[in-house]
């Protein structure tokens, strides 16, 4: 068995034989359409450095994919044995091939899970190895992955060709320069795209805020001493991200608390912010209100603005000490959207032109708020499932639960939101194949029929996250 | 495809063979029973007037429906392009073929949908439509429908016959004289029957609440300056509701918060609302009581009671204030019932002959509160998926996660909650179909037999709601 | 039909034919291996005493098993008619032909559910029955089953061999002095194990508190007069149940609320409840501590720690008042885990040989928060699914909820946690066939093979529960 390590072409599809042919036909009929990929967190250097290449086997697969150490971490490997650097100067393993011998000893950990099926497709299908991983195979394996990642063929730039991805957003700080993105329309890769987020700014209990604000009075050339100054920084910025290729901004909330302050408010509370006098109420009320003014540039500027919510950043305190953020402990939290969401959406949730993508963690809220909030609101689409919902199971409870009240056309279609590059045609193939399989079961069920089933599925693999996106 | 549009006789039905043909073979048992409705809004003009008609196709299907519209609005088209009548003096739509062209233009909003499988049901089932609807053929299934409309065999009442309705239930103020029951009764039509709903009253955040209560004060020839008058007006307007057929009482609120308050402190409240000055707190805490005295009462009386939670209304203000309620802008909130309910249950939940019937809009209570309630409290009764969960996953969920703690004989059966007069076949079809999936498929995996299912689709489509409401 | 009752040997299966033949397949390789029950609440006396018998069918089936008797309540029926014993002294049905008359004539309460077929499973499986029970045949049954329960093939002692119990945790006070575990070992029955639970003492909000505290002051011989006094006897007390076989400890309560005090405020609380002035503030904070302590000690004394989370208990007064805890009154509440466990996780969550095994009755948290923590911590692995969720629907949202972001390696697997001894079996078959039909799903949707397959029943069956909890 484990010498033939393939998937079955017909993974994600319903046994039913009837099911099955249907989902078949439509994954066929979609299969070859260009990844669009509008939102992730693919590091552009990757791709503006012709000469980048991934380095070892541990270096693509474990070092820097939380969702990979966290499962070894979870069943007592330390992460300073899996090689994950630290912050605090703790020695951590620098024998690669001894990562990955570990790594490989717990690769049955991943059985059923979606890591689990993204590592098989891009061993097997990207990197073509043909045998299941397991500690004795470990190192034969490691040998010929050094090898293949090796070859030019295998380099960032090469393999997004033959990805077939159409336009990739990466997600940059608001006080980046893209001097990445530059060199890379330089290049003529036009189809590499920023994204603003400056959450760094206006959520005022970033650490070292001060930092970052300071970053952005250099970035912009100006003196940040007033909030009326920061709105127009923060216009500019975006301006400039717009002539950058930008279509979209990104921003992160534990809560999706939002409440429009008084300008004289407004100021106060960044006066305090500057001074160092901010508490946790100013902060929440401050970033209550920047989601609104961005809003409101939105409106102006025409950039999407998504909006992700519910993660409480870095549960385990000892580990984040250690290693820092993007660990593998963000826990979510219970989200509630309906009366928080309620002023901005007073204000701009029917402007025209303007869109408002909404990521959640709590799933419980699909049917409950998100789905009715989307079934109304000209702006409000739904982001696909997110994070530890991007899954063969979190696809299903989500068009289940979402499509029935909000329809198909309020869906802001996939997108993989990775790091980790290798990974992202194994990401939309789940998803491809998913929606396929859920729309073969509309069909047999009779809720729909075939030539809905068709234009829905090219939607759901292509066309929802263009328009979505304005890509 | 479009030439023949005609629903599957095989919709809701698993494809896989086995379960297939034992949910036909249920359905076929249960799909000529009569239509028991003992909870919805049409309005009884409609067929206390034999001489009522539909109007236009845009009149029926569009301009009065919320769940259709509102799709429209949520991709941009203005409400007042569909005809939505406006309170604030804004020009709406007139032409009604224009109506319908914008609407057919986008009828496929609502692929996968429950409106649309409604509205499939209607067009092709009532209305003999033979093409799906689209922009093309718009005016010419327009002009089908404006003939088949104004035809006597399409009148209300003949459509009730049709219908094979044994009873409908509609939704009345408390301070409703009643006139068009007593001149249905007049006719003959005893098989439309009141319900008993004071919320304008009770919840004294209610808009215009002092206008509400000089209507009861005009309707009781009482003059209600104590809320000791209030209780006993409110009796007496239940045992003339009762009088005129009504079984049952209807509640709607934001929580299900209940609480017990001396007179006094009613007493006190009643005064400050009279006077213009109970603020949230004071509504909060008299809903909440008034609810344990509308409990009291059907003890008293016997009058069936239902409690609707969970649904924050007019959550769009700007549309709220140009086209007023029920414009698809409701949206639910998350729902606490273990501890709100306590009060009103420990006081009555073991009453002999006390009916309780809950319905929600938070699914996440279905399996960890609503069940368990149920399955304990003699009283208590789990309405049927409510508004967002009419739908076949909705029902799917409902049944699945209520049903192995409540059991089936803690349910209330099914009601369609409906303004749409014509949509009331398709509305119950689709519960009977899912109800009949269901059972099949606890057959074919052996958690039922075949006597049981028999006896518990009975139940499911007819005998459940007859019971619930002693009808 | 009803003449041969018997369940389907397939129940439990998918109908569709592949997944179907490989749930069976996977099913006969676990089927036969012996029952891990690490958590439950059989009484050890059922056991310690060779003679002891199971008394009527009533006292079998009905007085003592509130899962059966609230159903009958919930639809009408008096528990006095049902012979449950009261404390208020109200005369109870003593006629025990009369009580499962009454039981059999509403036994169609529990088609569909998890008692109806556990009830099949022991009525048919356990004890020959081989009509379906009804109101006709009831007295027929109780003949049989009558004469049966006299032979000593079916004494306590004699169904614990037949049943293939590897070994049986018990449920134990803080207070007991395991005398029947004693008596136990001294018959070689090594086999029941005590666990501590010592609820009644850090709950300071326990009916009787004084009453518990006294007779733990009796037990240790040293008067509790301080906090740490307390530690120390609670540690002296986990030696004594880990030397007499324990390798767990129990901890329930309303919230997961953890929170670590000084000693100083721990004293303050703890001399206040001394003195019977310790408030509910006081009570909450004083075990959201001890819970922390308690994970101390385990980590030092390398018994696991579990914690069922949620339940509100003896919901209905009025019941409580006439029959006490343990009715069927029970019923869950919402529960937040991210942020309430942070302080206990971040102490002790990554702390070497500490396992905390967590239960919940909020399947909402399922997903969101409770398979992101065991898929981070080392420490935390993921009860079965609990309670009313012990159900074929409650196991399928609990492993589609859950594996896909905490893997198969963070749960405990199975564990029965029942009063009632006769039902282990038929408890522990709805698992193992639960999860072959779940692992087969993943096969046949190309998801895991059919080696991981075989591996993860047998785990889900056997290794995991032995692991967990280090039997």
């Amino acid at each position: 068995m484990s010498n033939t390590w393939s998937l079955s072409p017909d993974r994600c599809f319903s046994p039913e034989p009837s099911q099955r042919a249907l989902a078949r036909e439509l994954y066929i009929s979609i299969k070859d359409l260009p990844l669009i990929c509008p939102h992730g967190h693919v590091d552009p250097t990757l791709l503006s450095d012709p000469q980048a290449q991934f380095g070892t086997p541990a270096d693509l697969f474990i070092i820097p994919d939380h969702y990979v150490f966290r499962m070894l971490y979870s069943q007592g490997v330390l992460m300073e044995d899996l090689g994950v650097p630290t912050r605090d100067g703790t020695p951590v393993e620098q024998d690669h091939r001894q990562i990955w011998q570990r790594f490989a000893e717990h690769f049955y950990l991943f059985r059923g899970t979606p890591t689990g099926m993204w590592l098989a497709d891009e061993l097997t299908n990207v990197f073509g190895v043909t045998e299941k991983l397991n500690g004795a195979n470990a190192q034969t394996i490691y040998d010929q992955l050094e090898t293949v990642l090796q070859q030019p063929e295998y380099s960032p730039r090469a393999l997004f060709k033959r990805f077939n991805i159409e336009v990739l957003c990466t997600t940059d700080a608001a006080t980046d320069t893209l001097q990445h993105h530059s060199a890379l329309q330089q290049d003529g890769w036009t189809q590499v795209r920023p994204t603003f987020r400056p959450d760094a700014i206006v959520n005022l209990s970033t650490t070292n805020w001060h930092d970052h604000l300071q970053a952005l009075n250099e970035r912009s050339q100006t003196d940040i001493t007033s909030y009326a100054t920061l709105v127009q920084v923060l216009e500019e910025r975006r301006a400039f991200f717009k002539k950058m290729g930008a279509t979209a901004t990104d921003h992160a909330a534990v809560t999706p608390y939002t409440a429009r302050l008084s300008d004289a408010e407004a100021e106060a509370i960044f006066a305090r912010a500057l001074n160092g006098q901010a508490d946790a109420t100013d902060a929440t009320r401050f970033t209550g209100h920047m989601l609104i003014e961005m809003a409101r540039m939105s409106v102006d500027d025409g950039l999407v603005m998504q909006l992700h919510v519910g993660s409480w950043r870095n549960h385990n305190t000892t580990a984040f000490n250690r290693f820092g953020p993007d660990k593998g402990a963000d826990i979510p939290v219970q989200t509630e959207w309906t009366r928080n969401l309620q002023p901005l959406l007073n204000a701009y949730g029917s402007a025209e032109g303007f869109r408002l993508i909404l990521f959640t963690l709590d799933e419980s809220t699909y049917s409950r708020e998100l789905a009715p909030l989307a079934g109304h609101y000209p702006a409000v689409l739904l982001g696909p499932p997110w994070w530890f919902h991007d899954s063969f199971n979190g696809m299903q409870r989500y068009l289940d639960q979402v499509t029935e009240t909000a329809g198909l056309y309020n869906l802001a279609g996939f997108n993989d939101d990775t790091r980790a590059f290798a990974s992202i045609p194994a990401r939309h193939e789940v998803w491809r194949r998913a929606c396929s399989n859920w729309l073969a079961g509309l069909v047999v069920m009779g809720f729909i029929d075939d030539e809905d089933a068709h234009a829905m599925a090219y939607d759901c693999a292509y066309g929802l996250a263009k328009r979505a996106y304005n890509l």
